[in-house]
């Protein structure tokens, strides 16, 4: 990576890199489950503790669950009833993000000294209000893209991009290899 | 963002980052239409030429040409009935973007440094032949997660973290809000 993702990497394993949680409201049961479950993977992937989801969908609950028993990790679908009670419990900076929003860049120097950070991204429908209640309203990019993209790039940004690490628990993990796929057997679920 | 993003940026508006296209193989219409058209979002948004997509799909075509005509840019999706064809036809190296892969950070070099460059990205189903006939097969973190978010991050760290900026020829663009949504028309199909 460029210095700003290895910066982000050295700050994650210091342990200075802020604990982030992301929150998906709006979510279309029967309609959004794959999107829903993109953001969720991408979430875990990327270092975020957990994924609130409003309203509650047990299919990508389940989707994650069958993910954190084979590639390990504590990352899970909370099912979130009410979007605005997450919000109020949100122990820092809620970080909406929203192609309206005030550019990335201007905020990361903020985004980065905060301890904890609730990333929320809306679907095809975002309640107005969540604009008002949001700590900042931010934008990767001011053009009509990807919420799963969106959370990937801010992640990436404050933790530096994922490398081939594994996660404790796993069964399986990946060697990244030049041509084709390797995946070996983990011993035991301490490995 | 950090150095490494403002590089990436710097390189890009000094016209010596590479120019990439997206193809996009394993595309199920009709059950594939949304995640293949944030793809080609996100590949816009972040600064590909264009999307090929394998196999074609005109749902996704005339998506992109609906926001092409309101957000402007030449960027659209191009029907490919052969990935092979577009493969063959590549004037740069062919990155197929796998979980499996070699890790990002160790090829970002090699990538940077040259002119023009395939993004492949499959679906549920991956044509096993894909993994022999790309350049390099890289992986954005050894976990199961998107190929939206791994379009998004290649492209941000190849060229920068999108910043407000506009497309040409657009019809409307975005004005940045700490609050709310401030969207603004164009005048005329030159601005």
């Amino acid at each position: 990576m460029g210095t700003g993702s290895s910066g982000s990497a050295a700050r994650a394993r210091a342990g200075t890199a802020p604990r982030v949680e992301v929150l998906r409201v709006g979510h279309r049961p029967g309609r959004d489950p794959r999107l829903s479950t993109h953001v969720a993977l991408v979430a875990r992937a990327f270092g975020a503790e957990r994924m609130y989801l409003n309203p509650p969908d047990e299919q990508v609950v389940a989707s994650l669950s069958g993910v954190r028993e084979r590639w390990g990790g504590g990352f899970e679908v909370v099912p979130a009833p009410s979007w605005t009670a997450v919000v109020r419990g949100a122990r820092g900076p809620v970080v909406h993000l929203t192609m309206y929003g005030q550019p990335l860049a201007r905020l990361l120097p903020r985004l980065r000294r905060a301890r904890e950070i609730l990333l929320v991204v809306g679907g095809a429908k975002v309640p107005p209000r969540l604009y008002g209640d949001a700590t900042y309203n931010v934008s990767v990019g001011s053009q009509p893209h990807s919420e799963v993209a969106a959370v990937a790039v801010v992640l990436a940004e404050l933790l530096g991009v994922p490398g081939a690490r594994g996660f404790p628990g796993a069964r399986q993990r990946i060697v990244p290899r030049a041509r084709g796929k390797a995946v070996v057997p983990v011993g035991g679920s301490a490995a």
